[in-house]
């Protein structure tokens, strides 16, 4: 989580070589810290990050912003298969930062000031390479670019990725309420592709129906009204179907399934339920369904590098112009325990935390 | 099922047009029908069928053999997606039977005393259009001919249509007794792919194991030797495979995701134990696996009769050559009540079911 922590105010080291120590030193910063897998509000360790040389070709930049996602939680409980070593792994992986000092032989585009994320997103204690900085637009929320390159880039790249759609098309989603939801919803009506979410029951599903409905969201379902044999009845005008996205399990990836259309496709790429998905043998022998995974670190690792920079570009291109936008809370570091209460879901439902440093 | 009942000694009749009605009448035959779905020992009746003229256009067939598939089953149940029209359905839909007679305006290369299968596999009452015969070689046992089209046609059809396999690599399946199964593991090792096999266990697995490995299957696993974590270590020198077939779900799926390599396919074929695949979410995400299915009917369907006759005359090519075999009881048509209580398992596991007119 909070990888951000990793640099408090005022700075964060990201360095290449240390071949040449020059006399320069990072600011004093702090990091959120683990030596061990386990409960993060057991585990983690606000701390202060020592001090490093500035070499020739390293860039420092000091944190701005930085989101605690599930995924930094499942890193740091150990159950996320690729995680930092242990001890002093840095709880969190992506985030925005202001470039604050170039060493004299950095080669990369940059100058002091210009907003960097780490692409691919992973935050090491000390250093990093400059070509895994990508310079981001200045001109937007931090809170945004802090955020785009896990989930924005997940709803994004899951509508590329398996399925040609055309415009008029329709897909289908679980979890429609969570941020990578809320994003496919309102990219997918930017290319003119009708959405059906569905949503849990829960106190303020109306309110969120809603919200979603503002988005653009074509129709939203709670679970509760898809008890039924024929959920197709309820699409009007709509078309079935090609394509689904699941990021819960259990019952709300079956009922996700019924609205398939033939030879449809559902994309896995979350289970927050913890229930698996369990499919009919008919479905995929007479309705031609296939199931697929999505892992956004799988995809960055493949080689993606300059797509990737490309579509968070877009993406926060998207935001600029106030087409793309999501619920988070901005909330300051010094408060980093309350906001990893909420990010734990402690205290009810919570709009994503973003530590401001 | 026995489809080919649908013609008794001494003749089917396969007709085109009616247009010109000659004088030439179907010998009597014999058919059996339903009229209603239901359990099959119920519903089926074995009736006289109507003679009928004999086209210019068409040509008249006598069935030799016929298999019961439990597809058959399937139709005359009404659980299988597509079903002739009722009242006066044929039992069945595969078998080799040979031409009688032509009409005189028949232009197909067609002459009496070749064996001709129905392609795509149906059995109308009266009538299919002699496009809809494929001739295949007639020195081999009748019956191979009555079954090459369903289940050695699914094997080969799934070992070409999901993942490139080459020399050298692994494929696993359950229900590996079964004809398709017995199929795999003999085509698997004609291109030099390795079959790791998952079996039930019942009295006898330790004889069908022999028999399967008799076959060329590498691994035979009954399903509670996989009750544990790591079946991968049971792999020795085979690689992980990469492609896996299920015709059972339930439990006997989730033991062949077990064994699958990261980026693997599972392509369901069946769902013999009628219970769901259960699939773990971190399974599509963080193993990349890939859930397909498999209908031979949507494949035939989809303008593919070419490739399918091209498939067929390759298939009756290696059991001519003593390449691939398996199980099979020759049953009198006279004794189709005891070949359908068989073939419905009434009388434990038994070979698959083919009636001989």
């Amino acid at each position: 989580m909070a990888p951000p922590s990793q640099l408090l105010p005022p700075t964060l080291q990201i360095l290449r070589h240390r071949c040449h120590l020059s006399t320069v030193v990072s600011p004093p910063s702090k990091a959120v810290l683990y030596d061990e897998h386990g409960a993060p509000e057991q585990v983690l360790r606000v701390a202060d990050a020592p001090p490093v040389h500035l070499g020739d070709r390293d860039v420092c930049v000091r944190m701005l912003a930085a989101p605690i996602n599930p995924s930094d939680i499942n890193r740091i409980e150990g159950v996320y298969p690729v995680r930092p070593p242990l001890p002093g792994a840095v709880g969190g992986s992506e985030g925005v930062g202001q470039v604050h000092a170039l060493g004299p032989a950095v080669t990369a585009p940059l100058s002091p000031g210009d907003w960097v994320i780490p692409s691919p997103p992973s935050f090491d204690l000390h250093r990093q390479a400059p070509e895994c900085l990508a310079k981001v637009r200045s001109d937007v929320p931090m809170e945004y670019a802090a955020t785009a390159t896990v989930n924005p880039l997940t709803a994004l790249r899951m509508l590329q990725e398996f399925v040609k759609l055309n415009p008029g098309d329709a897909i289908v989603q679980n979890g429609a309420t969570s941020i990578v939801g809320q994003c496919v919803i309102q990219l997918a009506k930017l290319h003119g592709i009708h959405t059906i979410n569905i949503i849990r029951d829960r106190p303020g599903s109306e309110e969120a129906k809603d919200k979603l409905k503002q988005l653009g969201a074509d129709e939203v379902f709670m679970e509760s009204q898809l008890d039924m044999k024929n959920v197709k009845s309820l699409l009007g005008a709509l078309p079935e179907p090609a394509l689904g996205f699941n990021c819960v399990g259990g019952n709300a990836a079956s009922l996700l399934l019924k609205f398939l259309r033939q030879g449809g496709t559902m994309v896995t790429y979350g289970g927050m339920s913890k229930r698996p998905v369990t499919v009919p043998t008919s479905y995929f022998i007479f309705k031609d369904i296939s199931l697929r995974g999505f892992w956004l670190q799988r995809w960055m690792n493949s080689d993606k590098a300059e797509d990737c920079r490309t579509m968070i570009d877009y993406l926060l291109g998207l935001v600029h112009e106030g087409k793309l936008k999501y619920e988070m809370e901005l909330i300051p570091f010094g408060e980093f325990s309350l906001a990893l209460e909420k990010a734990l879901g402690k205290h009810g439902s919570q709009p994503k935390q973003v530590m401001r440093f």
